[in-house]
């Protein structure tokens, strides 16, 4: 079974800055995607900021099993509306992967339920991930540690909601440390968050990188039927109870009424 | 040291359903900030819906240890400006408590990122909560189960993220279960939430739940000093790097620039 | 790939019981073997108690990806050894499944390091198991709920870790709840418990308990290498270190010296 | 009230090495249950590996609010008998905190259930200490992270389970990251991890280490009442189910009989 993938891209500095766009001619979705498709059983498509409805309308979002969201400099300019959709995709099913200054989109925000803030410097500085859940399936094919040589620091604390697991943890040469790899799950949906890919360094070129990303995917992909009505609050008629039982006591909603919400 | 509470009442139905004005004459509210102040160290005050501002200024909620919620028939008359306060303030350290029905507030659909559905019936039936924690403190002084002759049935799947704890979980007479008592962290506040108290019942004034309350106050408590921007996200200079580091590769930001959100 | 299974099986009650004989003439581990070797992709073999070494030898378990373990009266009878060999099994990588009464076995006492401990009630009563992750791989085409008519009981308090997820819980007849279905990672390996299969019912014929095996197998599957030594602690030298550092301070390891363990 | 600490020493570095004796005159456990003493509403005292029942006995423990555990030369020497008690101490509620090396003691692997294993350098190498969940108790007073310029480097994979909570993460000199405070709960016992302590450098002295264990020691002590047999099983009979069950259905057990274990 193939697994879709949506690579979103801000595609904001891809545009503006030379920096970005000689490392990422493509877009950083465009190379992303590109690095997912040249894995087995994995067929990504890209979509931006700039499309109609940013690429995430309802049937493109029916059609992706594993949404990727970077964004950085336009968090502000993704349409609550869009975000709203992502959100309940994730929750029928959709997996979604973060990456890097993601952890502000609107979407990450909106799921975790947190500040999701860090502490932050450009400087061009080493960073080193470790595994700290061994033979993780997101760490499939990696050794224990690997490097980026140039980085952007992301700093603890990380406001985000303890995870089901702490995959990875990174060390940064000017002294902090970071959660890098951490996993949720969101109603059906599986997330993660994995922090490095700041748009002036060729992170997502990194052979290491796309095999997380890659792994990532697999993970993220729940193969089960997306929830219809992922929202819905059914109300169990008395008639219909599992075991026999009888009505009683005073009553605030009539027979067949929906909930309140 | 004393602990401030904040008991919110929606006040709807008890204004509007002789059933439940004549349970709760003084509002369910009323009712549970009493419980709370029988209580040695505990301090209990009310706001509801139809205050100004619903009652939830920014004095008030700096002023607010923990808060407790209880909402139904109008979660969507709640502001949303004072959802964004209470959500600061439980990031900043306030702990707070959602009661019931409040499963669809706001502020608790805020803080879960999750659609916080349940199913449900609202029969008078038997409900029976089992401790899952051992002697986890917002059991103490409870038995291993207590009952509640008349509860609303709320029924799994719920759709909370993986709580930190389970406390309790429901039995229910017409044949489902509900893990009735979740902990959570947001930010640096603690969150409970605890299943029974439908308002044409009397659960709020059944001895077990007024314990549980009083036990969840002083758990969800955290007398460290409130975090003044919970949100912040500090830029670290080179310059006051823990470690020496040289800046070096290509760069978004200028010096001193405030980070992108 | 094939996952391959071991059903390992005490194989004392259904020698004793004529009842338990009736059912499971081929044991209750060669009912759950065939089970899983109806479904795609899964190869299910059997090993005894009153194998050699329990039939648990070094080579048995590096050809096995996922064990299963039911055990009642024989708990004590289990070789220490062979509980440390499946143990270090686990924790290279091998997923393993405890069934019901195997809550007091050996390996997942020794897995969890908690009591283990519940209340029960041998009564052939009805139960209903009810999924509290939606969409989770373990509950995959099952419904939200599904009973099985004859069951023993077990109670809440269940004396183990927090798990990473509950999955399931279950509702009995005379009033007690459980969770019983709850996962964990124990070093490289994962670890899914599930509460259903009293031997003196034909729970192991139900066609959903099947799907839950089948669906756990392919959960608890890690297609990684196993780990060689899961116990190593190497000593990283200081000539090696990935930064630069020189040695100092007082120190009590001579160099190349092994750690205290 | 009074918080009950003992302090377990292992006592044979500060005998052997003149080093440790210089930095210790009064023993690691001596200068740790000194700090402890100094905080308000803590009374703590010490005993050692030396002494009889290496002072563990069933009256001390029961004395005992809150254990701490250090052990580094010496872990096989504590009898199993005594491992066992200590562990069911803390099933009933005791809190205990390991420190240090004590990762690879034989009541920590006992409580985990896992390898408890990871990497070491001893080369006096600087760690600064992050803190990664944010108004945590146990970092009460503290900053967002502080440092050790001696210590001995512990690099991840950390062998342990995914505890409830990541306090701090530590970042090293010489390239790695540790997750360096964790909590679980085992049983109705809270157990904390905290990393920093070889006994060659003076870290007991370092007053923000002082204050973790000082904090520490509030947060894992329970105040409930000790359970009296933690791991009892207790058969419900029929006639006393909560709700009224007929018995049906072939059995094992007869009428009375205790559980199988």
């Amino acid at each position: 079974m193939t697994i879709r993938v949506t690579v979103w891209g801000e595609n904001v500095h891809e545009q503006k800055s030379e920096v970005v766009a000689g490392i990422y001619p493509d877009g950083m979705h465009g190379c992303i995607a590109a690095a997912l498709n040249r894995a087995e059983g994995i067929e990504a498509g890209t979509t931006t900021l700039q499309d109609p409805e940013h690429g995430m309308t309802a049937e493109r979002l029916a059609q992706t099993d594993v949404l990727i969201w970077w964004g950085h400099a336009a968090h502000g300019e993704v349409a609550d509306a869009v975000v709203e959709r992502v959100t309940e995709a994730v929750w029928s099913g959709m997996g979604v992967i973060f990456l890097h200054s993601a952890h502000f989109s609107k979407p990450f925000k909106r799921l975790m339920g947190t500040p999701c803030n860090l502490t932050w410097r450009e400087a061009g500085e080493r960073e080193r991930l470790w595994l700290t859940s061994r033979n993780h399936p997101i760490a499939a094919g990696l050794p224990d540690h690997f490097e980026l040589e140039y980085e952007e620091m992301y700093g603890e604390p990380f406001g985000v909601p303890e995870p089901l697991e702490t995959v990875f943890v990174s060390w940064f040469q000017g002294g902090e440390v970071f959660r890098s790899g951490l996993t949720w799950k969101r109603g059906a949906g599986n997330v993660f968050y994995f922090r490095p890919g700041h748009e002036t360094y060729p992170t997502y070129h990194d052979a290491n990188v796309q095999r997380v990303l890659q792994n990532a995917v697999r993970w993220a992909h729940n193969p089960a039927r997306r929830i219809a009505d992922p929202t819905a609050a059914p109300n169990v008629p008395v008639e219909t109870a599992l075991e026999p039982i009888t009505e009683r006591g005073p009553k605030l909603h009539k027979a067949g009424e929906e909930g309140l919400r």
